[in-house]
Parts: C-alpha cells; sequence; structure tokens
C-alpha cells in the first residue's frame, strides 16, 4: 500500500499522507499489541448471525417494552443497538451477579432517554436487576425501569441521566455516588450532557488512583469508562465544560460514543446545530475517529474502540453514524420516532422489515445461550482482580488499607480529633479561609478527599463549597451578592443547606457534611472576616439549631433572636444591648434547618419553646420559608 | 509578493499557499471597500501619540479608580486598553448624549470585573453617567460604577455581566432587557460568560430586526454587536451555548475579542484550561483571527476589525494576545494582579515605567480634546439616523408603526382582546398546549414576540415558560419531577412565578407575562390534560390568589382549600365532597404568589380572612414557604 502511495502522487505531495499512514499503522500495531496483551480483547467466537441477531433482539426488546408500556423513545435504542451489543458482549469486562465489583468497566448512557437500551443489554447480560418481567414493567411505578435511568433503583446503571429540568442538586441525584466509590468529583448539575460529565468524574477518579494505588507490579486499578452521548447532550454548555477537563487531563481512558443520527427532538438537526462536532473535540484535544455505518459497520465500531485504547493519552471520541429508529420502514429517519411509540402496526411492519418472527419479548435461544457466557467470565473477572488485590495488600498493606477506606467509604476511627477548634480570643477570619483549615486537616486523615478548583470556586465529593456568601462580598456590586440562594436550597429535598457563624461551626459543618455523605452538603463561607462567637459549637451545629446564649430562666426568654452565618454576630450584639435593658433574651445559631427538623420535639422545644412567639430571625437573604420558624402571625 | 512565492517553492506546493493568499487579498479588498463605504472607518487623524497617550490614560484611570477604591481588578484594563480604545475612539457608532439611541453599536464586556476599562471609556467618549467624580466612587455604595457592570445604574452599560454566583434569575437581571428594545431572546443565566451569551442575544435581535424591516431603499436596522471576553468566559458551558448558535445562525455583526493573556484567577491557565479556543470557534463557524501583539499592535487590531468586518456570515473571534497588568514592571503577566490592587508603590513604578507623570485621575488636555468629538459625532449619528427613520415611515408606514412598537416596547391598544378563554365545556387540554394558543394568537397583535426553541424548552423575551411541570410527567420517572422549583422561583425577588391551572389561567398568566416586562414570569405548564375549571379567569390570576368557589356567607367558611396549577383540580373536587357533608368550603387558585402580595390588605382579607385558620395548600411540590399562607401554627 506504501508502494501504491508512491505512485499515485509525486514525493512532496504524499509527505502529510505518509505521515497520517505512519500514524495509523503505529495506532493499528499499538492496539494489536493492545488486543493480545488485554483481557478485553473482541472475541472472534460471535459468529456474524449471532450478532445480527443479538443486535436485533436488542431492538426488539426496547420496541416491545415500549410498546407495552405505551410510552417511550424507542428511536435511539433501535439505532445504537450494533454500539451497545459490542459494548456489553464484546469489550466491557464486568460481573453482572455484583454490579458493584469495583475494577468493572463504567457505562453511562448520558441521554438517558434511551434506557431501553441500557436495559435490553443489562438483561442479556445476566443483571438481577433487569429480568423479562422488568422489561415488561418498563415506566411502570415502582418498577426497576424507570423512563430515565436511576443508579438507586437499578444495580449495573452507574449514573442517574437525562435530567430534563433547570435543577442543580435534588433527592435523587444524590444518590449518584453511592455505588460508586467514596469521594469523587462529580459535576452533577441537572440537564441533558450532564451523563458525559459525570463520565469525566469517573474517567478523573480512575486515573487518580491508578496514579495514586498502582505499583509497577500490580495495576489494580484498571478500567475504561464508556459513554453513549447525542446531539441533546452536545448541545448543553455542560458536556463542553467536563470535556474540555478530560482533554485537558488526557483521559485516555474515556471512550464516548456520539451517535450521530442527524435528527433531535424537533426535527433535523440541521434547523439548530449545525457545528462541527468533530472538530470541536480535536480544539478539546480528544482522539476522534469517526465511523460511518453505525447500523451494520461492526467490524468498523471494534476497530475504532482498539484505536481509542491505543491512545493513551487522549480520551477518545467515536462519532458513530446511524440512523435513528433504524429498520422501522415508515419512521427511521424521523424526529417522530424519536419519543413516540411506533403503534402495533409499525411494529408489525418492523418485524416483517428486519425478519423478526419472535413473539413480543422473546429472546432466541441461541442469542441467549451467547450472553449466558457473561456470568462466569464476569465472575472470573472480579476473582482474579481479588486474588491480585490480596497480593497488593500483602506487599503494600498502608496502600491497600488506604485504598480500601476508599473504595468502601468507611471514615477511620478518630478522624474528627483533626477538625480545628476555635476559642472566643482566636483571630477573626473570613469562613472560606477557615474552611481551607479543615480541608487542609483532612488531607492527612481522609485519604479520599479529591479537592478540584475552577476559575473561583471549589468542590469535594459531595460537599458544595460557596465561597461568596451573600452581601458581604460587598465592593464586587449586587452581581455578587444573591439573596435567594438559602431558600431555594433549603427548598430542595435531602440538601443540608448549612451556614455557618465562625470556626468552630465551619468545623462543624464538614463534620456534618463529611458524616452526610449520602446526601449532598451545601456550605455558604463568607469572605469577610468574622469574629469567633462565644457559645458556636462543633455539636451544636450537628442539631441544626442550638442555643449559643441567653440570660433567661426556666424556659421563658421575652424574646428569642435567630441568626445564621455572618447575621449570628448582631443576632449576640443585639442581646447583649437587649439584656443591658434587663430583658432575657435568648440567641439561637439555625446552622441548617434540615437537621434541626430532624430533632426530637423535645428539644425543639427546648430551644424554641411553643408558648415564646417573640422570635426575630437576622439573615442576610429574602426571608422567604421563615414564617415556619418564626411563625405565620404578623401582630 | 506573488512571485516570491514562486520562487521560494515549486508549484505543487504552493498551491495551499496560494489559496490563502488570495483569500486574504480578497478580504483585504472587501475591508477596504467596506472602509470606503461604512462611516464607521478608522480615522486617520489620531497621530500615534495621541493614541499611546489615550491608551495610557486609560490604563491610569482604572489603576487610580482601583487604587483609590483600595479594591478592584486592575490587570484587565491595563491590558485591554489598546482593543477598548480603538472600538470606543475609531470603530463604534454611538451618542455618548443618548446611550439608548436604536441604531447604536452595542458593546458588552463578559468579563465584567474589567469594568473599570468600559467607565474609563465611557468617561472618556462623553457618556454623563461616568464623570471624573464617579470614577472616584468606584465601588463605593450608590455610585453609578459598581464593582461589576449593571446596566441599570449606568447607562452606557449594556448588559449586567461578571455574575459569579450560581443563580438562574435574579432582580437585577431582569432589567437587562429595558434599556433594549422589546421583546428579545436572552440567554440570561448566571455566571461568567453571560455577558457573550447576552451578546448573541443582541446581534441575534439585530439580524432578526434587520431581515424584517430593512428595505433595499433604507437600511434602517444596521449595528454592530462588540464584546470582550476572557478566558473565565471561555470555560463557561453557557458561552459555547450561545457561540454555537452565533455560528449557526451567522450573525455576521457579531465580532468578539479573546483576550488571550494566559492568566486566569488561579494562575497559568496550563493548570487547567488548554483547550485550543481558536479550533473550537472554526468549529462552532466562526471567523477566527489571531492579533499576536495586543499590547501595542493598533494596526493588527484596525486590520482585524476590518476582517472581521467583511465576513459577513459568520461571527468573528478576533484572539488578542496581550500581557495582563502591562505596563506594572513587578505585577503584569501574574495572576497576582486579577483582582488585587497594585499597591501605592507599584502604582509609582507603573508610572515611571509606562511614563505617565501626571496626578491621579488627571486626563491630558490633547487626549481630553481628541475625545471630545465623540459628542457632535455621536449626535451627527443619531441625526442622520432619525432622518433617515422619518423617510421610511412615509414610505413605509405599517413597517415603521411596528418597529416602533418594537423599540418603545409599548403594546398596541386592545391587545388583549386576542386572548384566548374558555368555558367548563371546553375540552380539557395540557396547558402548555394552551400556551400555544395564546401564542399563535399573539403572532397577530404582537409584532415583537420573538420566539426561540432549543431541544426541549422555549424561551420568550423575559418571560421563561417551563413545559414539564412536576409530578404530571409521570413515565418519564423521577429525573422529570422536580419538586422544588416552584418555590426556588418564589424565593427569588422581583420574579412572578406563575402557575396556571386551566385555559382562562393560562391566557391570565400570559397577560401578566406581556404587561409586566420590567420582571421576569416563570410560566409552569403541564404536559398532561387539565380540565377547565368553574370559576377561573383571565382577571382572577391578574391579582395572583381569588376564589374560584365557595357556598359560605359573611367571609366565614369552615375550611379554605388552596390549590394551584395542576392541583386546584384536585381542590376543586375536594370542596364539592366536603359540601355534600354539609361543609361551608371556599376554594381558592393561587396562581402567583407574587401578585396577590401586592393586593390591598382589604383583598386579601376578603380571600384569606386572618379568623378562618382551617386552610390546606394542594400543590405538587415542597411544602417549603407554605406556611406564610396556610399558617405555621401545627395545631
Amino acid at each position: 500500500m506504501l508502494d501504491q502511495v508512491h505512485t499515485r502522487v509525486n514525493i512532496s505531495e504524499s509527505i502529510p499522507w505518509l505521515l497520517l499512514l505512519l500514524r495509523r499503522l503505529l495506532l493499528l500495531s499499538l492496539s494489536l499489541t493492545q488486543a493480545i496483551l488485554s483481557r478485553s480483547i473482541i472475541p472472534v467466537s460471535a459468529a456474524a448471525n449471532t450478532v445480527d441477531k443479538s443486535v436485533s433482539a436488542i431492538r426488539f426488546l426496547a420496541i416491545d417494552a415500549i410498546e407495552k408500556a405505551n410510552s417511550g423513545h424507542p428511536g435511539l435504542p433501535m439505532g445504537r443497538a450494533p454500539m451497545g451489543h459490542i459494548l456489553y458482549d464484546e469489550v466491557m469486562k464486568y460481573n453482572p451477579k455484583n454490579p458493584y465489583w469495583f475494577n468493572r468497566d463504567r457505562f453511562v448512557l448520558s441521554a438517558g432517554h434511551g434506557c431501553m437500551l441500557q436495559y435490553a443489554l443489562l438483561h442479556l447480560a445476566g443483571y438481577d436487576a433487569v429480568k423479562e418481567e422488568d422489561l415488561k414493567s418498563f415506566r411502570q411505578w415502582g418498577s426497576k425501569t424507570p423512563g430515565h435511568p436511576e443508579n438507586f433503583e437499578t444495580p449495573g446503571v452507574e449514573v442517574t441521566t437525562g435530567l430534563n429540568q433547570i435543577s442543580l442538586l435534588t433527592s435523587h441525584r444524590v444518590k449518584i455516588c453511592e455505588t460508586n466509590f467514596g469521594f469523587h468529583m462529580y459535576f452533577c448539575v441537572g440537564p441533558l450532557g450532564q451523563g458525559i460529565a459525570n463520565v469525566v468524574g469517573l474517567a478523573l477518579a480512575e486515573k487518580h488512583l491508578a496514579a495514586r494505588y498502582n505499583k509497577p507490579d500490580s495495576e489494580i486499578v484498571d478500567h475504561y469508562t464508556y459513554c453513549i452521548l447525542g446531539d441533546g447532550c452536545q448541545m448543553e454548555g455542560i458536556s463542553n465544560e467536563a470535556c474540555s477537563l478530560a482533554g485537558h487531563w488526557g483521559l485516555g481512558k474515556l471512550i464516548a460514543f456520539y451517535d450521530d443520527n442527524h435528527i433531535s427532538i424537533d426535527g433535523d438537526t440541521e434547523i439548530a446545530f449545525t457545528e462541527n462536532v468533530d472538530l470541536r473535540f480535536e480544539a478539546l484535544g480528544w482522539h476522534v475517529i469517526w465511523v460511518k455505518n453505525g447500523n451494520h459497520g461492526y467490524d468498523e465500531i471494534r476497530a475504532a474502540i482498539n484505536e481509542a485504547k491505543a491512545v493513551t493519552d487522549k480520551p477518545t471520541l467515536i462519532k458513530v453514524t446511524t440512523t435513528i429508529g433504524f429498520g422501522s420502514p415508515n419512521m427511521a429517519n424521523s424526529h417522530n420516532v424519536h419519543g413516540s411509540v411506533l403503534g402495533a402496526k409499525e411494529v408489525e411492519a418492523t418485524r416483517k422489515n428486519l425478519g423478526w418472527p419472535y413473539e413480543p419479548f422473546h429472546v432466541p435461544e441461541d442469542v441467549k445461550k451467547h450472553w449466558s457466557r457473561h456470568v462466569s467470565e464476569g465472575a472470573a473477572f472480579e476473582a482474579e482482580w481479588n486474588a491480585k488485590i490480596a497480593e497488593y495488600e500483602n506487599k503494600y498493606p498502608e496502600e491497600a488499607a488506604e485504598l480500601k477506606s476508599i473504595i468502601t467509604g468507611q471514615l477511620p476511627t478518630g478522624w474528627e480529633k483533626a477538625l480545628p477548634t476555635y476559642t472566643p480570643e482566636s483571630p477573626a477570619n473570613a469562613t472560606r479561609n477557615l474552611s481551607q483549615a479543615n480541608l487542609n486537616a483532612f488531607a492527612k486523615v481522609l485519604p479520599g478527599i479529591l479537592g478540584g478548583s475552577a476559575d473561583v470556586t471549589s468542590c469535594f465529593g459531595v460537599i458544595y463549597v460557596m465561597t461568596h456568601d451573600s452581601i458581604g462580598m460587598g465592593e464586587d456590586g449586587p452581581t455578587h451578592q444573591p439573596i435567594e440562594h438559602l431558600s431555594s436550597f433549603r427548598a430542595m429535598p435531602n440538601i443540608l443547606m448549612l451556614r455557618p457563624a465562625d470556626g468552630n461551626e465551619t468545623a462543624g459543618a464538614y463534620k456534618v457534611a463529611v458524616e452526610n455523605r449520602k446526601r449532598p452538603s451545601v456550605l455558604a463561607l463568607s469572605r469577610q472576616k468574622l469574629p469567633q462567637l462565644p457559645g458556636t459549637s462543633i455539636e451544636g451545629v450537628a442539631k441544626g439549631g442550638y442555643i449559643i446564649s441567653d440570660n433567661s430562666s426556666g424556659n421563658k426568654p421575652d424574646a428569642i433572636l435567630i441568626g445564621t452565618g455572618s447575621e449570628l454576630e448582631i443576632a449576640a450584639k443585639a442581646a447583649d444591648e437587649l439584656r443591658k435593658e434587663g430583658k432575657a433574651v435568648r440567641v439561637v445559631s439555625f446552622a441548617c434547618w434540615e437537621l434541626f427538623d430532624e430533632q426530637s420535639d423535645e428539644y425543639k422545644e427546648s430551644v424554641l419553646p411553643g408558648a415564646v412567639t417573640a422570635r426575630v430571625s437576622i439573615e442576610a437573604g429574602t426571608t422567604f420559608g421563615w414564617e415556619k420558624i418564626v411563625g405565620s402571625d404578623k401582630t
């Protein structure tokens, strides 16, 4: 072939061609070497006919489930069945009987509306969460197969995806981290595109842990992260943010399939989305491959994956051109097939068109048999890894213990002794600086904490740190003085909104956040200096609301002043003035509403006695929601 | 030069060179033609020395103001002063004495923290909002020169920018549209990058209005939109979303300067941001130009702008490589100069380094004199345009009236007659479909309404339409069932959160939204069908909360059932049941809390009498905040 090039063009023109060719050859040889060395090499055993049948089975499981539910998105699973088959049947390492095996390859369907693709694959691969009856109860109340993938409903689903709402953090997304390991960086903001963003977090975690714990003689952290995303994901800014970072970090084990079907929910992508996605990803530092025939080109897809694996210093985007709703004679390649059922007549026509004579939900025996090996293969993968980690534990007991604590998320006993404490004599400081003191202290005792810092903000695991609290930003002006944020976060279920007032409360807020990893915590921290107040404590913050000072007796103060964060100081000062006038005044720090709600009635009554209605709340923000605490009676 | 190319390389290699050269020559000739035709041609009168002095004056006005405030971001204005000078002194058409002149060129500083650059330019150009005393009160309470640009504080600032908070819509951003014209599409979500996103909205508005109202003999809509953005803007996904659309729409009169200074708030961009921005913008369909010497290369900047204007079918990104904090001997090219004052000693050293012997805030007479022409020139621009529009009005009275109503934002009398109304006999329908009926009706009477639709959502002017309200989404699963959104929006100041229950209420919500264009409205609409309820009305929605049915007398019902949106139907049905049992029950629709708050005490008492504490709220969402309406007493 080299000769052909030589004879066809003159040498000066051919130099770029030669370079390209050499690069391709190099990549190919690398991928072959890799394939020989790797267990995830594509098996040659599956006859083409079985692959075709398996792909058809995936398509029809999706079609049948959506038809039965009379609701769903058939276009995606019909178009992406070939990619899905190759990933789950030929490429990925996983153990269907233990979806939480640590060193599994991860797969995330960023375009979550097409979840029947994933359910069909999990079903064929032998995951217990998706039996035939689960496919038959697709999109039904309480089923394991909801309309968009939920990792807390369906073991085998890594990440909840397909969120359409303008939301920041809701209860559902708390669970994103639960089935994964320890503290990691996630980018879990609402819309389509959040799947690929989570994928960047997963791949970063792998790279980070591999760099920290792998040894020349033992690669105990060694897995790939795969993703399928669509045009809807590409349109969302969050995916560009995350993919820019993935390129920057050179996440070589991240392989994303971009389903290039030219159809969005509103019609042809020509109407709103005509950018050159390939070129954009090259600009972001990705390796980009184009599979032109995603409907039938199994070998093209396989070669692309091998090439992607051979490029170890860049994430790879494999653009796969497919036909949405492939196989449907009258609806394929149209936005009508995106989110509408085919209907009995068109399902029949599709069965005929693709030569699928079977009853709904039927998987032919040879396809079943072909997929059945994944149960034993998966068990073998895990057993092999367990042996490896046992050996690692022998050789490197300290690192092994650390890694285990990260994987299980268990905190070392006595970790909380690292929390810094303060007295009223300690110097005034910004709570965002006091936050830094906590994080520095954790570095020694909590190896799983991984900090990320973008322009301005920092984010730790599921702890959201807000560093520009309220009006204290002062000279930066009103754009930096939000007044609704505290209430907005308090309105979200399953989130702890913490607003510490000083050093002890900042440490208390971190203690709460670290110990509450099944729900996110939001810490609102000041940029301005705040004094260390008498009466504040780590233990107090854990109760949400608590008394920091009181000169009344018998739980009957004349008034209760309730402050949070930077305004607790004002409450304390106001109380001093009132007490000089002979009043019995209680000052309550209300650092976290949600935790106070969870205390016993007795405790609540001891802090906010029902008989005392003279209550004042002091907080630099909207009063929206405060009626619950201070009462709604204006008289 | 062509000959040189020929002799140096052989012909087969030179073909791409030739093409490039021809393209450049073509662009150059186009830009020269354009320059001859256009009034915005760069004047040759300004001697190089004056330009240097003017650029220094801009730098030192920024340095001095920041030093006096002891707070601010000197790095940006010092680095971008040359771009700023050329834009405001040589390129842009504006009238400093009428910042709202319709056909002005727009300028938006997306990196809003560098606002002293813009204040210095507005000051030199003769805008009344920024006198010397305003520069001296930079970043002070109540000044016209806040720490980030605010278009409602400083006439001449087009868009509020530089928002760091995770926020969606706050009171401040309401005003974004006020100084612009009529209804337009804006992308006003919080973070850095929102400036460039607004720029896309402004440029789209220009292109849209030009297409609709310009005539072969009268180009009455004809202005450019300029922007300066930095790395912080580029990192934010919102800028990629907007710029992808700008490329798609081919907004040829959008010219953005990307300040490529290699420094972000945390240090060198190498640490977190290494993507190829030029290539990304090419992928987004932009024309990209690189000015390598942004510190001194005035002619390079001028040529780039001319080239950008010659490319009429694509927006242009001019990457300008600059030195942050240019001129400061010890702080330039470091992230220390991003957001910290230089300090007296370094200011002195910078004065010496740049040869600036003047007192703080002094503008040399020759610089003043040079800039003084903008007042008369600006008046002439506007007068010329006024003559043009007068002629247009004569020739095309209908179009002129329409355009005028868009520019002034005045609604045609009787427009509300177009609102559709319904009776209980009208068929049940989803409120998002009923919304469409309203918009179709408006098309005839409100020419200024410009609808945009991305994947899933639609946005109209400052009316935010949410089309997947609450749990009614059903089978799409919990990712599509937010419960905190209504409360989150209610917590934001100056926003109307509307949740209509049926056809009449949807029309009522649109009436409110269209008539309240100084604050945004959010409409939460259902996907599921809702019945047309007896008692609902357009007028009722305008009052926020109103009685839809009542069988009590003397304003003393036994109980008040309060519903919103899709749950108003449930409240009505529950009332029917209770009434069968002989109870006196009132049903209140609470479509908009904010509007109810604005009613008289008498009206409020007539709807929710204080004496009636048996109140039940029915809403598919968190109860957070409802204590205000139903009371906080749990007994």
